[in-house]
């Protein structure tokens, strides 16, 4: 029996890098799946542990060879997740984490329809506004380019199996660890057999 | 919206009552549906907390009133579960938490498709009859007719939602605590919607 995938997707600023980072921390059998970006890395971040950076020459490349099982271009810059990788890490039956946006979320469910689809909301677009504004990492035309990014992402998400409204890291954390743990209890016939 | 049912069955042994005790003692949100019995109370158990203890025909006119949502005979006694109390709890969206057999629960589903289905199975059937005999409750005959009875139920519970295999108690808590919020994380575009 292979791993499960677990597909989390969130407009920029909900909060996912933080929740991911913190479930990842406190679960030893899921793995991060490494997406390559064309964009360029944000202070703490290291190739390899949180992207693949490169050049979007190499990117389309890559993506042009059937490397990539979904890509898509966000605020203007490639994303895309290696197939072998994925795959490799699912046969091992490894539960993996892939940290992408609701497109992408999208093309993954249609190839592997087993996979969870967990959407992490900011709990209002006057909130997730505020929390953009604070980090102020963006001027004023990215802020409405994301804010516009959110409200897509949003009405988007309604087929995705869950839906965490991200109001406190620490109980968001709980939900989507219990997310993990409850799917890794689903019924399998099999196991049942074997009592 | 109303409240989830969730549905917990499991052989006789397996540990489902101290389970779902620790689950009911840390969430203020799920609440027990006590059930109708004609066996006599055990050692601890009482009346309106642990089941409504009543005699035979009392059940059976109850019964035949329709009072009752499901009923089951279960080693020579019956147990039921009262419509309106039920009925009542998920109306005013508190999450219910149902202690019957495979029969009943599979009744249950019927009626409340949105029902959880929560089998509980021992690590294995010689592990079950170690149990059975630890606890000394009961006389040969009773231990092998409770045998009989859980291979009965294993063998029908395939068509659950979740299955934990009881090894651990801190651990199946935390599994059936997780299958309890993740439930609650289902997707609801409603909710959505007003983000």
């Amino acid at each position: 029996m292979g791993g499960i995938l677990f597909v989390v997707s969130a407009p920029s600023g909900a909060g996912k890098s933080t929740l991911g980072a913190e479930l990842l921390k406190t679960d030893p059998n899921l793995v991060y799946s490494v997406s390559l970006t064309t964009r360029s890395p944000r202070r703490g971040e290291s190739h390899g542990k949180d992207y693949f950076f490169v050049a979007e020459d190499e990117f389309l490349k890559r993506r042009k060879k059937g490397d990539l099982i979904e890509s898509a271009l966000v605020h203007g810059f490639w994303y895309g997740t290696p197939q072998d990788q994925l795959e490799k890490l699912l046969r091992e039956g490894r539960d993996v984490l892939l940290d992408i946006d609701v497109q992408g979320g999208r093309q993954i469910k249609k190839l592997f329809p087993s996979a969870v689809l967990i959407f992490i909301a900011p709990p209002s677009i006057t909130e997730l506004e505020h929390r953009l504004r604070t980090r102020s990492q963006d001027d004023e035309a990215a802020i409405q380019k994301r804010l516009d990014n959110a409200r897509n992402e949003i009405a988007q998400a309604g087929d995705y199996e869950y839906l965490i409204l991200n109001r406190d890291i620490g109980e968001s954390v709980q939900k989507l660890r219990s997310i993990v743990w409850a799917e890794r209890s689903k019924m399998d016939p099999e196991v049942l057999k074997g009592v």
